[in-house]
């Protein structure tokens, strides 16, 4: 039921047009390999990507998003950030508002929302910066904020002067190009730097060549590409682009398209902007402006016509769409280009961080495989990631989970839905086995609502998992409650749209993993049961005091995913590993107790039986060895029913 | 052809009885591993081997071997090393004669045989040296000198005194104690030690009691295990064992068995080690002494029931033969026994070495399958192996084989049957093609002649490469000249007995691969053949001068074997790797004229055959990467030939 892989950036099959997968970048500079690792910098700047990608003729597409108000706000944004990216945008960009606190560690900055959706949604993304009215050592920490957190991108922008009229400071900030100097001043050359373009010339201009003149200014200074200011006729941007390429600026231009969503958000973005609508729109929307389905819909279609004419000019290697955080009418648009990554292959079974020393990773345990944003939490200050996981090369150090409220790994659903989901009031631990039964089959409980999520996933169940279904639904209503599993894989394409990740033309493999809540009367039944199984599966079974029983003699990972490509060395993305499932095992009671059991009062019912079940019942994992037979791991635990069963005489005394 | 994995230092599977096998031990120690590395010097000194052996009660066998006395003896002692080390001894040991230059460099030096056991046939083996007559600063440069040639184990003796009376030196070394004690002193505890016990009381000693006592102060002074002079009853042995436990020796004394092998040697064995022959024995050899195969059956039998009777009464965990250097007898003892490891368990797909800081290789090329003492010794200055393959983790750094006649890389056969069998004179390029076809097919040649060899493989065909030899006749008498092959393998187990390995209850796989020289024109057409099968198979393509043609768009390391074991990570022992490729191929081009060549006189017509393939055939490697499916190489080259045999004008224009 983990494995909810749908969750987080995965990048689409188009992201590198060079041929070379991400999955093969991160492969070539992990510890695996032999070859000499080529200058990160080199091959994974945004440039050098737009770079392949206009060599191959291959579009791509960008989304700008500003932070959000609030908490939940964030939370929101988040996730969608972990949809949206499923479909394959070449980055992100999130705006800088400096009466925001953008810098700030608040949730709601700029530069945290940056922050996540780089090192826990894997997105590239640039971080808008504005200058104006700010000391530069004030920026410059910024620039050494940004970059600590792996930032690669800033976009280099004036922004508006606070107070109505604006007068320029010596030696301070007065236009983006000292805002571009100065990075590259004090950074060298490690930001990828975009600045603003405005095809109609920016309103406070002089005149248009005259804004021309500027933004040849920006690029020389040393910007790398130009985002447009949004326009509604295709030929605004084309004469644009025509005049730019005519004073020398060759840097990528992108367009900036805003998908007309409303009435109402339509004038009050011309009125920010200050741009005029043309004629042949407001006759269209004018006699519809109170039917938002209708505009929404004429939006889709205006920007889907305008966006083709773009990209047959030839003029146009990329789309950059101001989406206002919303999905829908993006989406679509995108859909109907032809540019939306319907089915985005994966790198990885696991989506890949985009924090510039994450790039090395190629194994995590799969124990986080629903949480992934906790496992990068407590591994983000891991130096370096030479066997693809570890801090250093000899021993793990997980960073503490105290805080389980983290934005970024907070419940999308409110307390009032969890409390609907998994139950107002719990009678006894079989109430418990329901919510987990429910949660498998998709059905609503008595009070009629549907299970979407677990303290330990918070999607519905992943398309994998569906595969195990009857199985899992059976085990769970007799209190067997799992939290995570895979079914085995002999070697299925590496296409497969449901099992597949990496290359194509490569296989991939699994072993079976079963890992679930159980009692301690089970437990004692397992064990007679497992001996009939060795060595052919192996175990971990721990409590919550640590008491620890496994058949795995040496404390050695086992490899439960790998696959198999052409041209190159074995990658193998997940490993049971007993080192760290000690970790994760805290980490997995610990949810019983800070999402489940705090719904309720204290000394409630509900409450004692979530917490009787965190003290007394075992996590346990499982793996089937054997991954070309049918997985027996289902067969083990209907043994361990057959046996609970059983006249007591046929039983052996508990050893444990 | 190649994988001649026949060869060399496979380990039994009984040569670990904890359970884990040596694959394991490489595989936990390799830098693929996230496991905190154990102190190498804890877990694979000889005594902790015998530690886990004896608490398991697996009984062990180990094999006593005295230096040759010519070059051309210790190229048939070093291919006797890995005839024997296959059947799986705990240990081999070398015997010292002060009086042959015993540390010195050459090739018949106890040291370099020893040295060569370990590095290149990767056997545990047990230098002797004897401290007679030697002042301490000779011993410490041998023991230093031992060291770093990855010997770890010392057999310590005082050695026969030259001249008939001896006299005790002050300060020098009267005994073996002394040595043990100046090994302890000098070398800590690098290494293992070994005393010699005598059943019979030394033949110098005052009394049996004495000896005994001299025997305890050997061990007190740190010596971790005895070996004992050869005996003829098992009851001489078990109560020389009972009285060394009566005096408090407790380390693991191993019986010396000599299997009696003939008349005059047993006589003379007799003599010089001052023993008597029981007269039940004598009886019964006396009247055969003439009829050897008679002695040598009697012999067998006689060490059959005395081993028997010493390992029932457990009291002895292994047994030590003294070979004499031969091997017929020892073997047939040892398979009547149930100890000759029969279907040897491979740790990898290649021969592992014995020396310390190879532990954890755990990669190498496929070039040199059936070179691997060449591989080792290239690579024999790389002071570790980070990728389990290279020198330091950026570049491999190959030494140069400019040596082609190191002994330990010298062909079992002389000169003139290399010339019985390759032609004592070859009319044109098509002789040459026969040669290989001989060879794959084991027909005898128009002289009458087995090919048993090429330059390239110094053994018949592989049981592996066997599996293919309809294709490869077909190929080679078609000048497609193959030197090294795998068939594609789908998850055969890994106790498959031709092309299993690794620990039990694993799967093993290959990608198809072919190694082949072939004319310039013949590389025309494949080009043009190979297009068809992008991007399933890759290939490089070279010539002597190094001009590569390649599909392999990045220089990464293509794995062609691998292996999935329960409890670990995935093992890939082989790859194709485009770096060391280009060393191998100076190796594969420069055997054609240092071993092929060079058998003809300057200027004769068959030694510019040869040099004409040298200088104008191209050498080729293909893999084909759909590992599930029949493989396709055999089909690429039908593919050459087809249209090599079509009218001219379907084939395109040759573009290199």
């Amino acid at each position: 039921m983990v494995n909810q892989r749908a969750d987080v950036g995965w990048q689409s099959s188009k992201s590198d047009s060079s041929g070379v997968s991400n999955s093969g970048e991160s492969s070539k500079e992990s510890s695996r390999c032999s070859t000499p690792v080529q200058d990160a910098d080199r091959t994974d700047r945004l440039r050098d990507k737009m770079k392949r990608r206009i060599e191959s003729g291959d579009h791509w597409f960008s989304l700008e998003f500003f932070p959000p108000r609030t908490a939940s706000g964030a939370v929101n944004l988040i996730s969608r950030f972990d949809r949206m990216g499923s479909g394959g945008p070449l980055f992100i960009d999130v705006t800088w508002h400096p009466a925001g606190d953008p810098g700030s560690d608040k949730e709601t900055s700029s530069m945290m929302i940056a922050s996540t959706a780089v090192n826990y949604c894997g997105l590239e993304s640039v971080l808008h910066l504005t200058c104006c009215n700010q000391t530069k050592e004030k920026i410059t920490a910024h620039l050494n904020k940004a970059k600590r957190l792996g930032l690669k991108n800033i976009m280099a922008l004036r922004g508006d002067p606070i107070g109505e009229d604006w007068v320029e400071e010596d030696g301070g900030f007065n236009y983006a190009t000292d805002l571009v100097k100065h990075i590259r001043c004090e950074c060298d050359d490690y930001f990828d730097i975009c600045v603003a373009g405005y095809p109609t010339g920016h309103p406070e201009a002089e005149s248009y060549d005259e804004d021309l003149r500027h933004l040849k200014e920006k690029v020389d200074a040393g910007a790398h590409f130009i985002v447009t200011q949004l326009f509604f006729r295709a030929e605004t941007f084309l004469k644009f682009v025509k005049d730019c390429r005519a004073i020398g600026i060759t840097c990528p231009i992108l367009p900036g398209i805003f998908p007309i969503q409303g009435y109402h958000s339509l004038r009050q973005l011309v009125k920010l902007s200050k741009l005029e609508v043309p004629e042949e729109i407001m006759q269209v929307i004018e006699p519809i402006k109170d039917n938002d389905a209708a505009i929404r819909s004429y939006g889709i279609q205006q920007a889907v016509e305008m966006c083709k004419v773009l990209l047959a000019s030839g003029e146009v290697p990329g789309l950059h769409f101001y989406t206002l955080n919303r999905e829908v009418a993006t989406i679509e648009v995108l859909r109907q280009l032809g540019l939306w990554a319907e089915d985005p292959r994966r790198p990885l079974p696991w989506a890949v961080s985009a924090h510039p020393k994450r790039k090395v990773e190629d194994v995590r345990p799969i124990f986080w495989a629903s949480r992934p944003k906790s496992y990068i939490y407590r591994t983000q200050d891991w130096d370096d990631f030479p066997n693809g996981r570890w801090g250093n090369s000899s021993s793990p150090a997980f960073g503490e989970l105290t805080d389980y409220y983290l934005f970024y790994l907070k419940s999308k659903s409110p307390k009032e839905a969890l409390l609907q989901m998994w139950g107002e009031e719990l009678m006894n631990e079989e109430s418990v086995y329901e919510v987990f039964t429910n949660y498998i089959t998709g059905q609503t409980n008595p009070s009629g609502h549907k299970v979407m999520c677990l303290p330990w996933n918070d999607d519905p169940l992943a398309p994998e998992t569906n595969l195990l279904k009857d199985e899992l639904e059976k085990v769970n209503c007799r209190g067997v409650l799992t939290i995570n599993s895979q079914p085995n894989i002999n070697g299925k394409p590496s296409s497969d749209p449901i099992v597949g990740w990496g290359p194509a033309g490569g296989y991939v493999f699994q072993k079976a993993y079963l890992e679930f809540f159980t009692s301690s009367e089970n437990v004692t039944a397992l064990l007679q049961v497992l001996k009939k199984y060795e060595p052919r599966v192996n175990y971990h079974i721990v409590n919550v005091q640590g008491k620890n029983i496994t058949n795995a003699h040496e404390m050695q990972p086992n490899a439960v995913t790998w696959g198999i490509f052409p041209g190159r060395e074995i990658i193998q993305p997940t490993v049971v590993d007993p080192v760290s499932f000690m970790y994760w095992k805290d980490e997995a009671f610990a949810l019983w107790i800070e999402q489940w059991a705090k719904l309720y009062e204290d000394e409630s019912p509900s409450r004692m039986i979530i917490q009787y079940i965190h003290d007394n019942y075992f996590l346990i994992n499982l793996v089937d060895n054997d991954f070309p037979l049918d997985s027996c791991l289902w067969q083990v635990i209907e043994d361990m029913f057959t046996l609970l069963d059983s006249p007591p005489e046929t039983q052996e005394e508990g050893t444990f």
